[in-house]
């Protein structure tokens, strides 16, 4: 997204992302669509249309904002049935079709047609991946900030690196959106004076991935923390940054630099090291 | 996502998602149009496709895939700048480049060009955006389980519920995906007792959300942490969701049952009620 949306222009349009479901994939996607224009949008989430009684009153909707507005709104859909996508098609806007412009192609290329069901998010809790999922924030919260060294076996990733280097959000991300159990142990001064990792970690460090972070940006972080304390300033960041990143270096760590990387990012990274490829999603 | 995809016949076709960025667009898109089959799919990310080099090697890899399936394999790209997704089109596969397929007609109804950027995302971090969902976390983090009542007039939603209702999961995607700071309270034996909601929350009602779950459902979730326990017997779930229940109709709390419905769903739920529309995304 861009660096800040509030600098931009704003559009009169105004972006619809209707579903049948949360309507969280219409709009992941239509951001990065609209990212590619300056321009600021107001928006609206109608999610969860799954009847056609609650697809006309989407139509009556956005044809009300359109009216307003004096200009065609931008209807990014993901509905999975034709009978509703035919509905919202009604709609005086620019439509933004995104099951039906694809799977249709898709259905020729694999040669057999698509179940049109709705709610197959609906069976997601049941699923044994929703389920892993879940378990994995379980797992990924006790075992955040090293409060627990129980069942490191059982973790796909343990990341290392200095307080405030971005471990406990990328933990979190990984295990919500991927299922992925990852645990986080921070290095502390303790750690740098004996010139070693926490010892709990020796047996598992195939899977341990280090963060590191530019000391300025570090200073920065803590600083809004505890502003003006030690902890903050800049040399001790720096002292902090440079051991770790010996010890990460001297023990054949892999890791890399979260400064200018997102949580997004960053967990995409690790993922390529750790779990290249799955077989099933 | 289908109940099992273990259960499903495998497809011999291979899907890739490329992006010139973290792929997670490409692959959240790419699964809800896959889940319309009733097919499993091998499936590889090539994310930071970001020059042409890296789109060759990417052509390369997926062509050798398609010729050990000896099927197309099926490529979900989104590649902002032109040239890589041509290089990406020389690949022998089925297409699907979300992107160029919706960028070049919304530019014609916008009558703007698109700024064709690669790597928005890398100023993400930047971005006031990315830092309030950085905040968010940490926040929902500190207020996780009614660790603490200090700042509770900035959370956006409080939620309450039974222990293990969902409300910690609920809470972290909230927070990650939206940037909504989000407390979450236990409604424990002690409440039902003495019959009030926790006082420190009276002051917060109208941003107050509640989670309940049936309680067979709620029995099987609390024996996979305690076996045997009282705390996890039919008899005792019973009781405190019909209590917990009771409690949010005396006092006129908005609430859910969170039983069928994943943390996206109840989250696009609660969004609906305390935020229904950002002007800004």
């Amino acid at each position: 997204m861009p660096q800040d949306q509030r600098l931009l222009p704003a559009s009169s349009r105004t972006v619809f992302f209707v579903s049948d479901g949360t309507g969280i994939t219409a709009e992941t996607f239509g951001h990065s669509v609209l990212t590619q224009f300056d321009l600021r949008f107001r928006q609206i989430r109608l999610p969860f249309i799954d009847t056609c009684d609650k697809a006309y009153d989407a139509v009556r909707k956005i044809n009300e904002i359109g009216a307003e507005d004096g200009a065609k709104p931008i209807v990014f859909s993901t509905l999975v049935k034709a009978e509703l996508s035919e509905v919202i098609q009604r709609a005086n806007a620019m439509h933004m079709d995104l099951i039906q412009t694809f799977v249709a192609p898709l259905e020729q290329e694999l040669g057999v047609k698509s179940t049109h069901t709705i709610g197959r998010s609906h069976n997601v809790v049941d699923s044994e991946e929703y389920k892993n999922r879940i378990e994995a924030i379980n797992f990924s919260l006790a075992h955040d900030d090293g409060q627990s060294n129980m069942n490191l076996s059982s973790a796909d990733v343990i990341l290392v690196g200095v307080s405030r280097s971005g471990k406990t959000p990328t933990s979190l991300y990984l295990a919500m959106q991927y299922g992925v159990k990852a645990a986080n142990y921070p290095l502390i001064p303790d750690d740098f004076e004996r010139g070693k990792l926490p010892s709990a970690l020796y047996a598992y460090k195939s899977k341990i991935f280090g963060l590191s972070i530019e000391p300025q940006r570090l200073s920065e972080i803590r600083n809004e923390r505890r502003a003006g304390s030690k902890y903050a300033s800049l040399e001790n960041c720096r002292y902090e940054v440079n051991e770790a990143e010996a010890m990460m270096r001297r023990e054949g760590i892999r890791w890399l630099s979260s400064t200018t990387k997102s949580i997004e990012e960053i967990s995409t990274t690790i993922l390529q090291e750790i779990k290249p490829n799955r077989s099933v999603y």
